[in-house]
């Protein structure tokens, strides 16, 4: 049987030299590997308790919509800057070059509740800690982040020491 | 029972008077709201012979993945310019004011394959016309196009009437 790891694309020295880029889409364009990616990344919230599943613009809706409603929970996208209709909070972060900022809808996760937030990818863990920085400032508790790969040469783990992270593919490097 | 249009919040005059927005995440925050969402673009799909499910960047995500996941099938993500990694196919389409790209991955759809298009919302419908231009360019062959809401007055689906297109929620005016 495959294993999730044969249907990851990875391009080297893409963007640059000594990268190797993996790639997500190479998962979805298949329907075996959408569908272990997806049962994978549920495997690991089998028991914990959870309330609400949030996900950020725009490869964490691909990964956290199908969990959500297979477990029959809301499903809150975090959205770049500008995107949301209602009233929001915002998070800024730094990227290499520069910083961005995300929201999500102020009404969006409720004092008391548990939240768990997918992604797709963890490098630097960046967005992800911002993500979690607002679920707290709405009184939410994380529960639980859970990506779908990891890259441990970025450290994102360390970045997000105080959070129960686990990723479902674990990359050496970059 | 609620029905669909129970759980989108409309907000009036935005983003500016006379504009009525249907905001999709109030939809997404209910567990029973995303759930409806999900069966009942589903619903449209049951007589349908189909290969891939398409969607755009990035709320098309949102509701595409999931269903193609419950239909066993792949899924292929249009995205902005600069995003897929490999190589791509682009499609530029107009704006109100000036014009935009999306791309998709030469390798996604193979020709003959029979190719579902799935979105949030159908507004003048230029996205998802760029979007079925590109499917039809590598050969694929799009069977349907399915959308959560329509806003009718915006004749989105006249400009697409060269194709089979159904929405679950249909808003008179703008």
């Amino acid at each position: 049987m495959k294993k999730l790891e044969d249907y990851v694309r990875s391009i080297p020295d893409f963007p640059e030299p000594g990268i190797i880029f993996r790639d997500v889409t190479s998962i979805l364009q298949d329907a075996d590997g959408l569908q272990l990616a997806i049962d994978s990344i549920q495997e690991k919230l089998k028991d914990v308790d959870v309330d609400v599943i949030a996900g950020t613009e725009s490869r964490g809706f691909i990964f956290g919509v199908p969990v959500a409603y297979n477990l029959h929970k809301p499903f809150v996208p975090i959205r770049k800057k500008g995107k949301l209709p209602c009233e929001t909070i915002s998070q800024d972060y730094d990227l290499e070059y520069g910083s961005a900022t995300i929201e999500m809808h102020k009404d969006s996760v409720k004092p008391g509740q548990k939240v768990v937030l997918i992604d797709d990818l963890v490098a630097t863990g960046g967005t992800i800690e911002a993500a979690a920085k607002m679920v707290e400032r709405l009184g939410g508790e994380v529960v639980k982040i859970v990506f779908l790969m990891e890259l441990a040469g970025l450290k994102g783990r360390e970045r997000l020491k105080e959070y129960n992270v686990e990723s479902v593919i674990c990359y050496e490097g970059k």
